[in-house]
């Protein structure tokens, strides 16, 4: 089974039209654009013989009646605002050009291919909003506060956009025995390693923070280094002291960022009394993201003490690790392999759909290469040779599967 | 000769009822209260036999005529917004209290004591306005743009304080033989030490800097760690390695300082793509600021290096040290240890009138105890027994000099 790469092309050429702004689209979730671009893919998958309609959240579902088992392919058409013409777009249109494919080529081993795109995968509102709902997970509480950046609410979103009442869209586990999703990796790992297919072993957790180291404000000029509380000092050797406990326990894999500092009150002559740090880390491994919690509160008192500072440490956020389905990551190795091209396997540093869904069937996700790693800007882009490469493998793993679906 | 403890504190209560907020005093300098302050001084200089007057910059001058040689002994009653009641009030009523003990006592060796108070050492709207002016600086650049916080030029300031036309009074080389400045210390290292004297060796030099990272703003989990170009990280270990290096290479009296940081754009999920700092150093020697300014600009250098970043260190403040008169350092430890109280030997942090007085004649600064370091605050304060002994200690060390002023 081939794709046919000037028809991928082609779809995802115009489904970038449809909100177009500079060379990349602006399409947040439940805007007309967005709604729009909704619209118009529901009637390609109809086009494609699938039975396709737009459910009460606001995701787009085509279903191959005829098959009674069938793949699930997708990602997201919604965008960050001002956003790329990839990014969740690539992966429905992989899923669009696939049933064609499987509409012309016939159902594989019996099984089909459903597509869907799933609503606000970015958060304008909620993120992952329609993920969530499509597996039928209560997020009642979160969206009773759910808000646009304009003051707007989720609940009057959905009105606006017109589908309150259509029927829901859900998860059929008897149906769907897998997830495959793709997407630009918006990172430069395949640039930089000249590789074209890069194979998620996990979606990393993440957990963040804020400490506040507190002193005490005293006269920069008049008061000996010695009888110092000095909130800021502390706050600057726990930063420097992180990266370094950080590279020597995380994983080869794992990152992190002190993405905001404040010092108060903030004159050059005044010894600090309060020194902020907003941080963060990532890593797959559950393991590993205790073991550096644990060295950033251990390095955190050591500072303070060498400053007679105190402080407060709080997770702020925290996403577990999600691991993607083992033999689908290497289903995508295998058709890499054979397509000549080694997929590079890695982690994805951001979160995707396919969190949610790996909670309920084996899921995967397949990169292809971000041009100097860039994304959620209009300058997002990937080579045309490279969308067609990955769209090819991504179709020959999910044959390999169809063929044999069952195996552990 | 003794001074009178009752009428010394009498004055200081007096004077700190002027412009009395809470338990300090808000006497910015040319507000009403301020020169209600002068006024009431010039007064009480005149009622001591001095011949007493408000010059045209706002300083308090009180002659003893009848001598041909004075030393002049004073400080400032201006304060900053909502301080203490001793700062530089101390050193001006300590000069008030002196001037009757000689009226009382006679001329020492012929010479007598001559009384001042600058204007705005404060910096209300230019630092030590009134020493410069007393030693004829040129400072008309700097009062062309002198404002207050409020906006009003410098000299509104003096046409509303009704002072403009008042003749000048001026350093006079031939007459003045030395200054002599007391003041409360501003930290902690007195009190700390249990010591009732203080005497300045030298007021220290400056250099204030701000120094900005330049890196780029990637995502903070897709991008790993060593494709990236962290601001942040090169800012946070710049700051570590300053405090270590400094402590190597300073003398066992410098200070330093990091008063700000600032990270852009600031969020948890991004890598800084710039991080300023604003950091400062003090010590009384050249030698040692040159020493710590290259030891920034090199550490500078290797934390850019570290993080692919790159920087620019602009030194935006700078302030000589200026060295106290080392024969009149002596004569206040003479008369301490007579006074079977030892004086600590120690730098001021912080900046005085005898700055610029040194430049011209032989200056000397007395520090008395700071209760709790604190200073610039309603809460400031000295013991009554301190403020007493210091008077009767800087006396001592004047009638010392005033006996053989030409000793080299």
């Amino acid at each position: 089974m081939r794709i046919r790469p000037e028809r991928l092309i082609a779809d995802l050429r115009e489904l970038a039209t449809i909100g177009k702004f500079e060379t990349g689209v602006d399409r947040p979730a439940f805007s007309r654009d967005d709604m729009r671009a909704r619209t118009w893919l529901r009637d390609k998958l109809g086009a494609a013989g699938l039975s396709a309609r737009i459910d009460d959240a606001g995701n787009v579902y085509g279903q191959m009646t005829k098959a009674a088992r069938a793949v699930l392919v997708g990602s997201h058409t919604d965008t960050v605002p001002k956003g790329g013409w990839l990014d969740g777009a690539l992966g429905v249109i992989y899923g669009l050009e696939m049933a064609r494919c499987f509409a012309e080529n016939g159902l594989v081993n019996g099984m089909g291919l459903d597509v869907i795109s799933f609503q606000d995968e970015e958060g304008t509102y909620l993120s992952l909003y329609g993920s969530r709902t499509f597996c039928d997970e209560d997020v009642t509480s979160e969206v009773a506060v759910a808000r646009g950046q304009d003051g707007t609410t989720l609940d009057d979103a959905i009105n606006g956009a017109g589908i309150r009442g259509n029927a829901p869209c859900r998860l059929d586990r008897q149906r769907h025995l897998a997830y495959f999703e793709a997407h630009i990796e918006q990172g430069p790992r395949l640039e930089t390693t000249g590789t074209k297919i890069g194979v998620v072993t996990a979606i990393v957790g993440i957990r963040s923070y804020r400490i506040a180291f507190h002193g005490q404000a005293d006269h920069a000029g008049t008061t000996p280094m010695a009888m110092r509380r000095d909130a800021g000092a502390a706050a600057l050797a726990f930063g420097a002291a992180l990266a370094e406990k950080f590279r020597s326990l995380g994983s080869p894999e794992s990152v992190w960022n002190v993405g905001s500092v404040t010092f108060r009150p903030g004159a050059a002559n005044v010894v600090p009394d309060e020194a902020q740090l907003v941080f963060q880390f990532r890593d797959s491994s559950l393991d590993i993201l205790d073991r550096l919690e644990q060295a950033a509160h251990a390095t955190a008192g050591e500072c303070a003490s060498a400053y007679s500072a105190t402080f407060d440490l709080t997770r702020i956020f925290e996403k577990q690790p999600t691991a993607m389905a083992s033999r689908l990551v290497g289903l995508i190795e295998q058709a890499a392999a054979a397509s000549a091209t080694p997929a590079l396997a890695m982690p994805s540093g951001a979160g995707h759909d396919a969190m949610t869904l790996a909670k309920y069937i084996p899921s995967a996700m397949l990169f292809v290469p971000s041009i100097g790693g860039r994304s959620h800007h209009v300058s997002e882009d990937t080579a045309e040779s490279d969308i067609i490469l990955g769209a090819q493998v991504m179709l020959d793993a999910i044959a390999l599967f169809a063929r044999s679906p069952d195996r552990a």
